[in-house]
């Protein structure tokens, strides 16, 4: 536990069903706006999400652009490129309506028409002078947090790598966590992107640098999405259990701004670096075999406070315990069909050794693993994904 | 339950024994701070608080000047009073060092500072036109979570009646949670703000308008003080119990600004408005009671989440449920020695009609209870109070 712990987050949220058609009325307490950049993805076109937003907008007075350019899991130069075509216009506010691609590559627009430096100079803990234009955050996947995190990911291709951005600047103004945008997510993406947000709730919880703020929006994440993922996945329409999995990932995201994710997130960057594995894909991947290789470094107590979290059974020994968490993560990646093979993506037996070096230098996430990782276990852990 | 809801809070927040040492670094991501007015209470400058706070921001370059002009439960004409008083100096930022009734002055101190109004001008919801000096809460009591909402009460004597400003602009910009500042706290006032924050948080779980968001802060905030109460009053130098109940009381105002409270907030405004008694006492009294009418009206399976974050024996009937929640109410109430007579505070049997008379008008918080409370029901609960 940390002696001192932080919380930060967005200046206001607004949750429930629907609720992106109240956006023009929450934007009146910002002031005067006149003009917004909508940054999203082909498939809120598709689902005619973008066009109700545009004729709510229309309708209060604000003119509408739409921006579709960044792709998923973007690199620093799809950010900028994006940006040197927006920055000829002014906009008084941006909205970012996507999964964690769209709303990291919008954090990083909006402060770079504010900022005199590249993408590459904010690289890095507080390197962002001034704040941006303000943003408005509406997720339509559950699992980044991202709409909560003052972090931006991006990939750096030629060091075949994916780094942090991390500024109270990147926050935004207002999110909408309505869980209508996310019945239309495909089934493998519910499943990544749900145990991706159930990874950082877990390695919160086990976090060095866990306490009591991150505790709480930790375990509430681990309740509602242990309850809710399967369902999600079962049954795309349930806006309920859609919703579960919404608020869980929002606080996911909380958990982690306050108390860092570890192992499983270190060994999955190498893998979006150099194998272009998404970011969900990479990490529910891990997640089986890494929480397997942690649980004897995690205190009995607090073990058992995530078994209950998960509605598992409780009582026994610490290894029952740590046994019946494992085997439902394993329940979860079958039942979820989550790819448990790095050979489909290219991997091969002699990249182990240089993906557990690059894993080796996350050392800003392994620090907050309970157990202390070294090489020749991340090589063995990669290799249980090459069967 | 509301189809939508919102949650708003401080833009960081800081907690852990002792962290009120690091105020200097976090402001250093302010921006340049020159100066800085410290409101406070004669009790932190007795304890020495004052002077080490003082001395830190002085090595960082910050000068700050005291105000100790904020009385408890303060009147508008008070915080008016010292507004005028300090109104000469430029401050670049406001800190807040005490109870409710300084940190809502504070608020108020912040946006009188940058807009043109008086405080009776702000009163209501979303009147305050300009954000303010930017503050920094740090509270001393576990009680009414003022450091993490945006509302202030003040007292308006002629009208006899304890009213509210709300508005995004009373947020501050940094709270520091620091147990070590309540342990000096008298046993009464541990009770009695200890009692108001668990009843912030009871109100919120069962309000009308609790949701997703206010239901996780309401029920953290139950668990940690049901845990901690009894041993925060026993021996208030216990570090542990008394930073459970600062972020317990934090959850509280948390879980109030998203969900509300309700019928005992609404029944204890007369009592503070009218015969002066501290806004903890008030609720503490009157929180027995209201929840015991209340208890039919709430829903089986929200009454059993209550009882399980209290720590209380679950299954059974519904009213097995609720006998227990009430009883543990009673049994705090003997053990924290709660008053239980309104005649020790001047009122008589006289004063019960104009003190339901007043309260029934408090519709803001009466539409959130779950049971409709009717003026007779009102005078009942009051008469309980005059044994
Ligand atoms: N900022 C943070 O705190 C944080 C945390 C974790 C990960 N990340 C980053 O976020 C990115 C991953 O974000 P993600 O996992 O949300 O995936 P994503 O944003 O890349 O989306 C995955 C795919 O799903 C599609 N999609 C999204 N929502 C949809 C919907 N409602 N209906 C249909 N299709 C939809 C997208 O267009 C995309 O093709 C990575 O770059 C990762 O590194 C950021
Ligand atoms: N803003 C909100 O959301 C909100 C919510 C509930 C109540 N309130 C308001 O807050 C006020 C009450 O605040 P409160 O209950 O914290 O009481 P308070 O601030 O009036 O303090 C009560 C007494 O305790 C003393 N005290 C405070 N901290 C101390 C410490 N650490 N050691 C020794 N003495 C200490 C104070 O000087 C005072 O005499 C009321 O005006 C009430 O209406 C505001
Ligand atoms: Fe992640
Ligand atoms: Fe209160």
């Amino acid at each position: 536990m940390a002696a001192s712990y932080t919380h930060q987050t967005a200046g206001k949220i607004v949750g429930g069903p629907h609720c992106t058609r109240e956006l023009a009325a929450h934007l009146r307490l910002f002031g005067d706006i006149k003009s917004a950049l909508i940054v999203t993805q082909p498939s809120m076109i598709r689902q005619g999400i973008v066009e109700e937003l545009r004729r709510q907008l229309s309708a209060a007075g604000i003119a509408t652009e739409i921006e579709t350019g960044i792709k998923p899991e973007p690199t620093v130069q799809n950010v900028e490129q994006v940006y040197d075509r927006i920055s000829g216009q002014a906009f008084d506010l941006y909205i970012g309506l996507g999964g964690g691609s769209v709303l990291d590559a919008v954090k990083l627009l909006s402060v770079l028409a504010t900022n005199p430096a590249s993408v590459s100079e904010m690289i890095g803990t507080d390197l962002v002078g001034q704040a941006g234009i303000p943003t408005v955050m509406i997720p339509t996947t559950s699992g980044t947090g991202s709409e909560v995190t003052p972090n931006a990911i991006v990939t750096l291709p030629e060091e075949q790598l994916k780094i942090g951005i991390v500024s109270r600047h990147l926050l935004p103004q207002l999110v909408l966590i309505d869980p209508v945008l996310t019945v239309g997510l495909p089934q493998p993406i519910t499943a990544s992107t749900g145990m991706d947000a159930f990874t950082h709730a877990l390695e919160s919880f086990i976090s060095n640098k866990a306490n009591p703020l991150s505790d709480m929006f930790a375990l509430e994440s681990i309740r509602l999405i242990s309850r809710s993922i399967a369902e999600a996945y079962r049954d795309g329409s349930s806006v309920t259990a859609r919703e579960r999995m919404l608020v869980g990932s929002m606080y996911g995201g909380m958990a982690l701004t306050s108390a860092g994710t570890a192992a499983v997130h270190a060994l999955a960057y190498p893998l979006g670096g150099k194998f272009h594995i998404p970011h969900g894909v990479a990490n529910s991947m891990l997640l089986p075999h890494v929480m397997e290789f942690n649980m004897d470094a995690i205190a009995e107590d607090r073990l058992a406070c995530v078994a209950e979290a998960m509605g598992l059974q409780t009582g026994g020994t610490k290894a029952k315990t740590a046994d019946r968490i494992v085997a439902q993560i394993r329940s979860w990646t079958k039942e979820l069909h989550i790819p448990q093979n790095l050979h489909d993506y290219g991997v091969t037996e002699r990249d182990v050794a240089p993906l557990a070096e690059a894993a080796a230098k996350v050392t800003r996430l392994l620090n907050n693993n309970p157990k202390q990782v070294f090489v020749q276990d991340m090589q063995a852990l990669y290799h249980k994904l090459l069967p």
